[in-house]
């Protein structure tokens, strides 16, 4: 019998971290092949250029689809996923995959969705019903009802899905596959690498050793205005407190300029003693610097999943994970200089969280490629009320 | 105070006549403005050339916009709607509409939704909440997803909306404008026109005096094979019967050229003696050709919407309409030449139905302008569990 | 040594006539690979579906790309070109051919030479060097700038493109490979086919044993509203003079609806007795059928090309073939019904002409293959002057 | 009567400053309208974001067309190109402008120039004529087979075109609009402000009061790889020379991250003591700054054109203004540190150059809105043998 071809598509750095081993596990599954496509801002340079680790984790990059508009305005986004779907709609239609994957919530995701449905082709939805309360939450649902079969990473995720209308039978939690490299870490946490010699990047030379903090803060999509006034707020208290800081430029995203600007015009005018920039990192030396670390500051995801696995505090910043299953390790804060420092320092003397499992237990991506090689791979659904 | 400016977007004939009601309430309406976008099948001849109707109803088209791929295949469909999204974002970014309006459920109304989402506009979403069971209900739902304000056209379509975790105070049941043109054909009902002579058309010169039926079979999407095969069934019945008939050629739609091809040789093969093929019809004068008639036969919502509000007979022919609320006024039945001719001479003997307003009492177009008038114009929105 | 890559791609019926033994010559060429892309309405039902006659002859088809907007207007042909330039870009980029074959002059044929040449690819443009004096011509000289090596197929075509600038090096007098076809039709002329059972077609069944005419008019580009007003000159005129006909319906253009629809109500008011309609016409069949006609009318380039080959009469009508190289079998007429007329019955009273070589001798598909295996495959070039 | 509208598209920061005079002359003409169309990289912020230059100029832009797809690569390239012919189709569409101007030779300029000729708009050609030797040349003179009227910069460019081809009648030598700019400087030429102080930039506060030199390096296209090892070149010929120097960051182009990246990784290893760099600057601002200065060093057309109307000594760097006509300004060298470091002290040493009128005396801008009022505005011709 021939194998079932599960077509991937990555359209960012992070949405690859999240998905690697699910992909190591379709790639691996005797039933299965995995047609993988890299797309979007995954294939640019000022974005982290994605494609490299790909590459360099050995997985053979089917197509690649250059679609992203210059402009970083909400027209561009528009216009990027409109070209996105002609674009993939092409590339489907050559590789004719017997499933599309598509991931999360980015803007750009559901042209993978609307390319894959409109084909015809059962569409797998990886991490719906999760809330956050921006655009993404509305591609995220939209998502969920152009997708077939669902893969969600909680119990509440699930249940919100079934909520909508989509059939339980084809609803799996099977966790997070981000959960799973982070169980990998958690084998071997050590921090055996010199960060600053292995990535390079700018600003100071901090001093590690005797323990530093890692701030990731992406701009808020519908409040594109404030991004640069909320990063410099998250700036300023870094600066501040004088801890060791390792800060990580933010992905693309209408916005991203005023948050990358925001952190230049404060680079040039404070010069920072204690932080060091990065660009970006490998995944796994990534959680390492995580787990080594004393504290994650800003509002990325990783705090919520990853960081909940790992025990790892996080001082959440903003509306951008609003409503997001969550651990104990976990204190949120507004977009205010103070409140900042203040949960900072209340993580730094706090005994180390206990570990959580409610995004998974670090067999995601097994899971996943194992439903995929059984179920029904339906294309025709109806809601169910 | 400046006037609301509230943007629809036209893609097809159907679509038009559902809203145009709506539109003239909204054109009216003081504190509005309206900007009429005419896209897709609705500016091509072949499908029937509805700018000419919206044009002669007295509306100003701000935009014109083609995007409709040739191909009427499935990847056709996809890049039309890519195409759409970029050409729309455009439009809209020009227009700067204070809402955007989005119509039921056609593969490329998901273009209008993207396009008016992702630049942060309010989008309103019509005619949510029904369910048949196709790529038609993905992307109905999809819509409802992206949409920040629903307004649905019966009770059971508000509660489903409701249920998939949309705001209640933002789901309004203003009935369907489609009954609300219903309603004036009821105040003067004569057939006052002869279609032969008005429309044109092909095949015969059919005696309609004594009593005809109509009928309206278009192709079920994700059953674009069995087009062909499905549409000769009916043919087969509807011939033998020889009953004077008016039949309408199907809209655009992948598959198209199935049931297209179907009609096309069955006339050159068997010439029936009874039917007469329209293209299309201005659509009061449909609505009378309707209430005039013994019966509606096929699978157009028309036979669910507007014929229960008119009691006009139906035979409901397939999928197309599934779980669609529907009056007594209908018999559902399969693609089987069989079944269709029982029902049809079952309808012809039946006295009239009675008239049921589950789809509205006909002032539909109004209450949407009044509720568009003062409600807020949120563009940001989470799931309600 | 692996074979050079030669990509063609067919964007419309006629060209693939033009091209197809050169197409076959590097296909059975031992240094060559022939990398087929069938596009635009080549690939579409209402333009005569060219890929059937494709495949049918034999050749694999390595890409199919849908890009035809619809619209027939001229907003359309830019849109569409636009399109092609975008969806091909892609096409090379996958298939990286070693250059890149672009025919002669329609408007998306510069979709090809743009998507090639801005990826550094040796763009080869067949039969440059023209006149013609629409928008073709703009855009055949157009392709000639952008192309690097030169296929023209006469004596003058080919000094013209040498007086653009191009480098004599590379500009090859082949010949017009459409002569090849034209060839072998000689070699055994006899009409044996009864072109109104196998082709089907409308209109009358007339008869045509005694001699017939060949009619085939398209619609002048940039002559857009006067189509229609055209086109009922020749049906007069060929109505009238009631000699046996067979007419073609003209292949998409802007414009096409304006010819389409000139013929379809001349036929519906008029009933032409003497004509009978084809959409298409095997190449082969069609030269047959030429052959053995007494006379073609209209403004195609068969006229100007294959019919001096092969000795047929022809009354060529209007702008359309402006200044292309014609030999003595060719009455130049306005669009006119009296000088039609006229034209006609001069053609069919006088003998036939003697046959020209003027485009060339019937090896121009291996001239050209011969000249792919060997030449220098630059795609850096200057102008000369 | 009614004006002529005269809708120019500026895609770059340098075709902008190409052009300025000549819009300004539209813009002031009684009988002329300017429709001003901002697009591609001169809307985006890392190039130098030249729609505020325009606007800061007094210019109303009536669009801006967001078409530049990330990449920089060739694909990129052609798939730009491909969208700016869709999305610049609907903006003449809706503009209706009398006829269009389409600016030299940057791969994105020939998207201008088929939107607008399949479109029938008279198209306009700035800059045709000249000879380079890149993939700017094929453009160039597609442009040229593109347009109906062409406004060239020398005698040796109206040669050119009338030779390709081109009816003599609609070919004029204005002079080059650059030169007017050029011309208003030497009316007042002090260097009146601190370029450090005002536009900011990066590297060392280079000592300029006794004397600096210019450094402009653009990555030349169909050298793509050779970027970065050519500007090294220039580098570190400018660093040994240890003399003052302002150095302008290239604008867009595949290749633009070899050049910037080649800059970037210079100054990480060897902060070069004696160099400023700039993103950009004001035209007229930057022409102080080049007449104040002792040598212009790169491949700038600046130096060909500008320069020699100046006077201002060039060591032009490789093979980007092959072919050019220039005056005795300019010494040639090819990418080696030895022969640049050798001619710019040559320059250094040599008397100022005698300046020459090859490019215009000043007043092209007003010579070109002038032809524009009264020439025939033609969308069909022919070549002219």
């Amino acid at each position: 019998m021939s194998k079932r071809k599960i077509c991937a598509v990555i359209t960012a750095r992070p949405s690859y971290s999240r998905v690697k081993t699910a992909l190591q596990a379709i790639k691996e599954h005797p039933e299965l092949e995995l047609q993988l496509v890299v797309a979007g801002s995954a294939l640019l340079d000022r974005y982290g250029n994605a494609v490299d680790f790909i590459e360099n984790d050995g997985f053979t990059i089917h197509e690649k689809v250059f679609m992203v508009l210059e402009g970083e305005n909400k027209t561009a986004m528009a216009k990027t996923t409109g070209l996105g779907v002609m674009e993939l709609a092409n590339v489907f239609y050559n590789l004719q995959p017997d499933a599309v994957l598509t991931i999360a919530d980015r803007f750009e995701t559901i042209a993978t969705s609307i390319a894959a449905a409109y084909q015809n082709i059962p569409l797998i939805h990886l991490q719906g019903g999760e809330v956050t309360g921006n655009i993404d939450e509305k591609v995220r649902h939209a998502n969920t009802k152009l997708a077939d079969i669902h893969f969600v990473t909680s119990q509440d995720a699930k249940e919100r899905v079934i909520k909508m209308g989509e059939d339980e039978a084809y609803v799996f939690n099977t966790g997070c596959p981000s959960i799973d490299i982070a169980a990998t870490v958690l084998e071997d946490s050590k921090l055996d690498f010199d960060p600053l010699k292995k990535y390079g990047g700018v600003g100071e030379q901090v001093s590690f050793k005797e323990g530093y903090i890692v701030v990731m803060q992406h701009p808020v999509t519908t409040e594109y205005d404030q991004a640069k006034k909320d990063v410099l707020k998250t700036l300023k208290a870094v600066d501040k407190l004088n801890i060791p800081t390792f800060w990580f430029w933010p992905n693309v995203d209408a916005g991203a300029d005023g948050t990358s600007n925001g952190i230049r015009s404060y680079r040039e005018n404070n010069s920072p003693k204690n932080i060091h920039f990065f660009k970006n990192m490998e995944p796994h030396d990534f959680l390492k610097l995580l787990v080594n670390s004393d504290c994650l500051v800003g509002n990325s995801s990783v705090g919520i999943r990853e960081c909940s696995f790992l025990g790892v505090p996080v001082v959440n910043i903003g509306t951008r994970q609003n409503r997001r299953l969550r651990g104990e390790n976990v204190i949120d804060v507004a977009y205010e200089e103070e409140a900042i420092t203040e949960a900072i320092k209340s993580q730094l003397e706090a005994p180390r969280n206990i570990k959580s499992s409610i995004y998974g237990n670090g067999d995601s991506g097994k899971k996943i490629a194992e439903i995929l090689a059984s179920v029904e791979l339906r294309f025709h659904k109806t809601i169910t009320y």
